[in-house]
């Protein structure tokens, strides 16, 4: 006999019960090749007392695998191991890969996946340039988790949180249709709306709804690289126009589209990533133009318009006279602190209903609580307020690091003060390698980028986008303090 | 003078502030062409005049307008509408749709998305046979939102919130691994894993990993209709291969692979979706010996292995010796309720990265929050405690299902008890129209699916999946009353 007391060791402390932990083990013999197809195993009463448990252990375990087709009861003889069972090798997940396509490697390491990790900083605390987040410790969180308790203590809370559709919560498009009039002067009803799982996810459906392989898009030179990777991921070519102080470049991309078949324009109107510029007012009348003419589909991708210091931000491309071809995307992710990803797409009604097929295919559908809960928080301002809070304190935070960059870092940087959203474009003198300085920053408990991504498909811009906003006043002035003692 | 009393009226009692609202209008009124560029508007004093408003507020509107290139203000004569603007006409939103591609139009009105409307029942509470839903009021919910509030009360929880990265949060990795390892015997490391947006998207992601157009991929025959939704999305062509009581037929797919190149294998191991079949153990081997064989990629859609009552489950493929090549795919989701979407995906660590930058480009990450309260519902042991127990009484509810089915509609509905799983595959005599008999059902307060979803791309079935977890012994009685109504 098979030395059982040895091949299956089980362990009460498991949740797994014994019994359990006995079928596996044999299934796991039989796998291997240990117990072969034919074999009689022992009788529950010979193995239970080998391996010192109750009999009935033993027998449910049988039973198990009785059940499971992996032993055969012969009547009069015992339990046999199936004989129509082929042998197998010893099992292996870490094994070869699979011949996969292997997609979507990206060309340079993404800073949005920077861990919160590496050595800390004086204070204790790791310090990180990011790439323009917010700061959770603002984020109305503890409303958030006081409308999660409200909603699952509500009656029938339960219809609310089963069914749902893939264009999300019926209250939350209804409460957006009021915010995005309020805020930017929409003109809506809720089968415009969609809710996405943050504005990446807006993005990539609204491409996948437009662009077919080979597709010409133009895209912003530099560009937001998520938006670049995605659409060329999606097959299109992109056609890379320049952005300089006033946004986009309209002229060159009305010279685009009377030379060649464009399917589609990405832009971003205000607080353009990397460079932070906002559309200029006379562009954008232009680019609506230019859009009527040619019936230019567009993505208007307007995630940091909440975000606005120096004035009211302009209306967006969405809210004027478009023809129907401006898909408005934006985001509550960054309110919400980053922890919990809502975004929005804003279409003609037709749009949104195949979007929504689309995204079914993928995720199918919001998490129904969250969005619940941040529609109470709309509908009771808490949002607008805490808008109106932590724009107050970004603007400070923007104004400081402007100051601490000019006095103490003075010709080694260069950059325009943003009106708005949470990064500086910062760009270094040529003489700096931003990929030693961030080598020399991680040594001093800063973790900074070196940048390759933000002139992902065009020049070199030595530059970093330098988030401020989930620095306070005493992280920034370290952050510049390790800036200062290396570039000095 | 134009009338500007009339042109603009602003109300104190919103929430934008009064020289916003001017601003927007003044704004809307250059886009409309009334005020026309070159036009020289009334002074602030006349303005505030003309509004009755304080001759401040229209300043503010001024310099707002000024800032953002829309007016200009000339020394000595005053605020100029803007030269550099072209003349527009009215906006619209509702206008012509863009010129999508349109993609992703369904064949069919899918039962997922059934909205949580219609006439109540007679209890007053509308009924839905769903497609094998839980029950949200068994989830542990209370628990998740405790967790949710000793997260973000927990000192540094900004650093855990803010950063991480698509494969998921690093504490429910590892909870998984110890999970999976427990429940089914997978060998794997934290790098194995990756948190997505329900199954779905593990689905979506592995497939779009894997396929490319025209690539042949085989599937069950029926199969769950949003996985071959997904794969023609892809560019795939569907093999359809039968499944029997003994689940999908292995010799047909030996034959399908003999013969053409096969990209990949989808199939549903357990409760197989629609007919609720599991795959047997003898078919298991066999499988996992082609798939070696042909090194064949294998997307193993194991959603419902948690809801298992008459035995326990058999391993997944992915437990034992397949070479590398399954991709191994699950669900949270179920078990909170279905408002709270988290799912996974287990595969070769360089596949999980590869998977991770796609997923970027589509939903740049998870809800950290909610990762991390499911990695704390994981660890103290809240999610076993709450399958123990919603599995005693899913089983209950199967059982009543099967009797009231079998005693009040007999000859015209024919099903196999499935082991597990919500749901049981109903079908009906060929006598009965399902459209009809939905019909008539909703106006007796009852929404049952026609169920031309479940015979996508394969013949027709005249069944339905009949949900009956999310529904208690008296719901279930009166949903079975209605149907002998009708019937009868």
């Amino acid at each position: 006999m098979l030395p059982f007391k040895t091949l299956i060791q089980t362990d009460k402390t498991l949740k797994l019960p014994v019994y359990q932990q006995i079928a596996n083990r044999l299934i796991g013999l039989i796998q291997e090749g240990v117990l072969k197809p034919g074999l009689f195993l022992p009788g529950s009463r010979v193995l239970a007392l080998q391996l010192e448990l109750h009999r009935k252990t033993v027998i449910a375990a049988y039973d198990e695998l009785i059940s499971q087709d992996w032993l055969v009861a012969v009547p009069r003889k015992g339990v046999m191991v199936a004989t129509n069972l082929p042998v197998i090798r010893p099992r292996t997940f870490r094994g070869n890969a699979s011949s996969y396509t292997g997609k979507a490697a990206f060309p340079f390491h993404a800073v949005n996946t920077i861990a919160a990790g590496g050595p800390p900083s004086s204070s204790g605390m790791p310090l990180i340039i990011n790439d323009g987040f917010p700061d959770a410790r603002l984020a109305p969180l503890n409303a958030w988790v006081r409308e999660c308790r409200s909603i699952i203590e509500s009656p029938r809370y339960h219809k609310l949180l089963m069914y749902g559709n893939a264009t999300g919560s019926e209250a939350l498009r209804k409460e957006m249709q009021r915010y995005l009039t309020n805020t930017r002067g929409l003109n809506i009803s809720p089968a415009h709306v969609m809710i996405t799982r943050g504005a990446q996810m807006a993005i990539y459906l609204a491409a996948a709804m437009i662009i077919k392989k080979d597709d010409y898009v133009i895209v912003g030179s530099p560009n937001y690289f998520f938006a670049d990777l995605c659409f060329e991921q999606l097959g299109a070519r992109l056609i890379h126009v320049p952005v300089d102080e006033e946004g986009i470049d309209v002229d060159a991309i009305e010279r685009a589209c009377s030379n060649k078949k464009i399917k589609m324009l990405y832009l971003i109107t205000h607080h353009h990533h990397p460079t932070t510029v906002t559309l200029s007012a006379a562009r954008r009348m232009k680019l609506l133009e230019i859009i009527r003419r040619y019936k230019l589909p567009v993505i208007e991708d307007d995630y940091d318009y909440d975000f606005h210091y120096s004035s009211a931000p302009i209306l967006p491309l969405a809210s004027a006279d478009h023809g129907g071809n401006v898909i408005y995307i934006g985001s509550f992710t960054k309110s919400l602190g980053l922890s919990i990803r809502i975004g929005f797409m804003i279409a003609p009604a037709d749009f949104i209903a195949g979007a929504a097929n689309l995204r079914q295919l993928m995720d199918l559908r919001g998490d129904n609580l969250a969005e619940q809960a941040l529609a109470n928080l709309l509908a009771d301002g808490t949002i607008e307020r805490h808008l109106k809070q932590s724009n107050k304190i970004y603007r400070e935070r923007r104004d400081l690091t402007c100051h601490l960059l000019q006095t103490r870092l003075g010709n080694a940087v260069q950059f325009t003060i943003p009106s708005g959203g949470m990064a500086i474009w910062l760009r270094f003198s040529k003489k700096i390698s931003l990929r030693r300085l961030s080598e020399k920053a991680s040594g001093l408990g800063l973790r900074i980028t070196s940048g390759e991504q933000y002139h992902y498909g065009t020049k070199p811009q030595n530059g970093i986008r330098f988030g401020f906003a989930s620095l306070n006043a005493r992280e920034l002035g370290e952050v510049v303090r390790i800036l200062e003692s290396i570039i000095a």
